[in-house]
């Protein structure tokens, strides 16, 4: 928990951003797997975290503007839940240490935001994302769960963004523990990865050093020998010889501040010559990226870049023909870099996707793209200084979508299919790191993880 | 997957024991924890697998007895799906491997089942744990969220409880690979557990057990040197020379069969004499009670012949004083033993819990009690061949109780609160075993995995 200052400025520029009405925030319930009282380990939402430090189940919080309160709204332990669970700080001298005076009943709330609603005043609160929330804000604001993402506040939406967005030193150096974790994590990746494991065994391993200091995993680890396989939670499959190994995998520390780290690796000792030509390429463009982000830059225009240097790359391999320029102008780097360049990251690795990336990655005049790969820019907006964002380009041959533009001709006068049918097979590279934007350029967070091919072999 | 045809004969049993109407599953939805793409790893309702065998998300199944009909509603992955998430087994196919002909999308579900109320047909389905149900039950049968559980089907409930209750030759083995798998993470528990590590960082480490296995834990890891708070999920502390390390902490299979297991092991090399001493009064229990589990047997019965053994044990410490057996019969135990004996084992390490402990653990004439202790012991009925249950007696030593009671006087007759006030601080100790009853007695699942003094102490 950071110092009770911390928290009663943020609620003081909230309130002044937010400027009337009441603000709701919704914290997270316990979340039953397979029963109820079978939990998964409980993850408090990231804004009740930022405004409130709180982090147990079962709370909300209201900021009454024009009443000028501030109230937390949970249940101390009865004596019979002490005997189950120990004794706990109470409640009240938990939230006194972010300034939080009053606490409430949790049955009182209902009838709170009622005597608000009476009042005329404007009950602002988040898009939900739990379902538990959804059946809260029926029950307490009869919002229709059909309706209640379209109903939350873009006021609260926008002054929430407006703050998250900007880290606090105090912040990046909880961030930077948390990469420092992840690092741990990705050397443990690179010692204990050989042929014959399954992508689990090692992906287990990983996991335990994001428990064993003290927090857990920001995301559900991506360890796989078919890295361009963006999105796969499966984690089967044994490893061999001659394959790659994309490892995607961050801790978040005991505060929530998460990490977010990808290195790709030979399973084996060494990367072969095409390997090691094609990691080169996304290197080179990752680097690149990174050395172009700076206050005032679009991350836009960075992705362009990162995906011009791919197209640079793929050109010298004989996969891309023409101006590099001219075919991403034309997004044949689509075929190969599916995804964006990066995101923010803060109290959630995709800090604050939940609030909508239009407002988080975007800016009025700044819309997002609706065109294959761009729509997949979580930011496009002009860097500022305190900004934290990855930065991971990648080269991924995906079968399914080769085919599908290969079966068009799709865009032929940039890609030479033939030559493009040998890496069919090739699967995927990423590489990641997380930087912090400074006043005249970027800095990359946490302690440094080798990604030259060189250092990379040297350590398998 | 179990064989095509287990899956075809259980639904026919049910639809048998449940005789008329529709029978609605829903299955588990994938779950966000702080916004809704980044997921817990995604947990399949038990009921739907041991029925549909299918594990993945956002399914829902009918069995529409009267029509004769059984259908999984889901969405087949769009191409655009695919470039995400690799090419996975078409739905159909899925469906065909458990003996299900019929797969529609989702978006009918909602029509059919309006279409079985207008024809009065009753749908029947089992008590909602996940918000995510109550909304779905909400919206496609105007189910009020407050009333979901009371509406949830009675005969459903028995029918399944009739059917989960007797585990089948293939989900023992299934059950013991899990219970396998368990031993080896106490095994790496009693290896690595040495004073200056944090709980969670052993913890960490039998968690990565678990999923290189192939599955994950079947709940949360207990691992405390405080074993007697009994629902600690907090392992921050540094573990100590001289503490007691009790660790509850089982694995599942990828077919989500569970196992569950508890030691209690010196966090140094060596029990110290009084540990020792009540360490086999535990052991005692434990071991008296799993002989005498067999056919006909009341659980209950057992759980007050190990609270007995418990109590004796204490009374040669000098804590407890008078008649054991008299003293159980007047609650002194549930100031020590304030849980149940054990509880069904099976797709959910407590068995059907959410389909309500009076069906599962009792009978019509056998009704749960209300008393503390007692309204914790999840199951009282008679074993029967097939039935799978932990036996887990414990001893804990809970400062809050001990001082509410000795405030009061309470029972003093039997205990001795002088004595008592020595063992304010011992902690807690726990040793439990998965079992199987057999025609004739009961069978200890999975590999022997230590619990003598000495057999632990070797290990050490």
């Amino acid at each position: 928990m950071f110092s009770q200052d911390t928290y009663i400025k943020r609620r003081q520029i909230l309130k002044q951003k937010v400027g009337s009405g009441l603000i709701l925030f919704l914290g997270n319930e316990e979340s039953g797997m397979n029963y109820r009282d079978n939990v998964y380990t409980f993850r408090q939402d990231s804004s009740f975290l930022y405004y409130f430090g709180l982090d147990a189940a079962s709370l909300h919080a209201v900021i009454d503007i024009e009443n000028d309160q501030e109230i937390i709204f949970g249940d101390e332990l009865t004596i019979d839940d002490i005997v189950w669970t120990g004794p706990k700080e109470p409640l009240t001298e938990k939230a006194a240490k972010v300034g939080i005076q009053k606490v409430r009943p949790s049955k009182t709330l209902s009838e709170y935001l009622k005597s608000a609603q009476n009042s005329k005043q404007t009950v602002h609160f988040l898009p939900p994302y739990r379902a538990e929330h959804y059946l809260k804000l029926q029950e307490w604001l009869e919002v229709n769960p059909a309706q209640a993402s379209q109903l939350a506040s873009v006021t609260l939406i926008k002054a929430v963004v407006s703050m998250r967005s900007y880290k606090s030193e105090e912040e990046i150096t909880e961030i930077e523990k948390a990469v420092n974790t992840s690092v741990d994590m990705h050397l443990e990746f690179m010692r204990i990865t050989q042929p014959g494991l399954t992508e689990k065994q090692v992906a287990g391993k990983l996991q335990s050093l994001a428990i064993g200091q003290g927090g857990d995993i920001s995301y559900p680890i991506i360890l796989t020998v078919n890295g361009e396989i963006l999105h796969t939670h499966t984690r089967d499959l044994v490893m061999r010889d001659g394959q790659l190994s994309l490892c995607d995998a961050g801790a978040e520390t005991a505060m929530h501040y998460c990490g977010d780290l990808t290195r790709t690796i030979p399973t084996g000792k060494k990367f072969t010559t095409i390997q090691k030509e094609m990691y080169e390429i996304v290197l080179n463009a990752e680097e690149s990226a990174i050395r172009a982000c700076k206050p005032g830059v679009l991350f836009k225009d960075v992705h362009t870049l990162a995906s011009t240097k791919l197209l640079e790359g793929l050109k010298e391999v004989g996969i891309i023909k023409g101006d590099p320029a001219e075919a991403v102008a034309n997004d044949v780097h689509t075929l190969f870099f599916q995804c964006g360049l990066g995101h923010m990251m803060g109290l959630d690795v995709h800090d604050m996707e939940n609030l909508g990336e239009q407002y988080v990655g975007y800016t009025e005049d700044l819309k997002k793209g609706t065109a294959f790969g761009w729509k997949s820019l979580r930011m496009g907006r002009a860097l500022e200084p305190g900004f934290v964002v990855t930065v991971e380009p990648g080269l991924y041959f995906i079968p399914t979508l080769i085919d599908r533009w290969k079966s068009e001709n799709k865009l032929s006068q940039f890609i030479d299919y033939n030559k493009l049918e040998s890496f069919r097979d090739f699967t995927g590279i990423r590489i990641e790191d997380d930087i912090v934007i400074t006043e005249t350029g970027n800095r990359i967070l946490g302690k440094e993880l080798v990604k030259s091919v060189e250092g990379i072999e040297g350590l398998r």
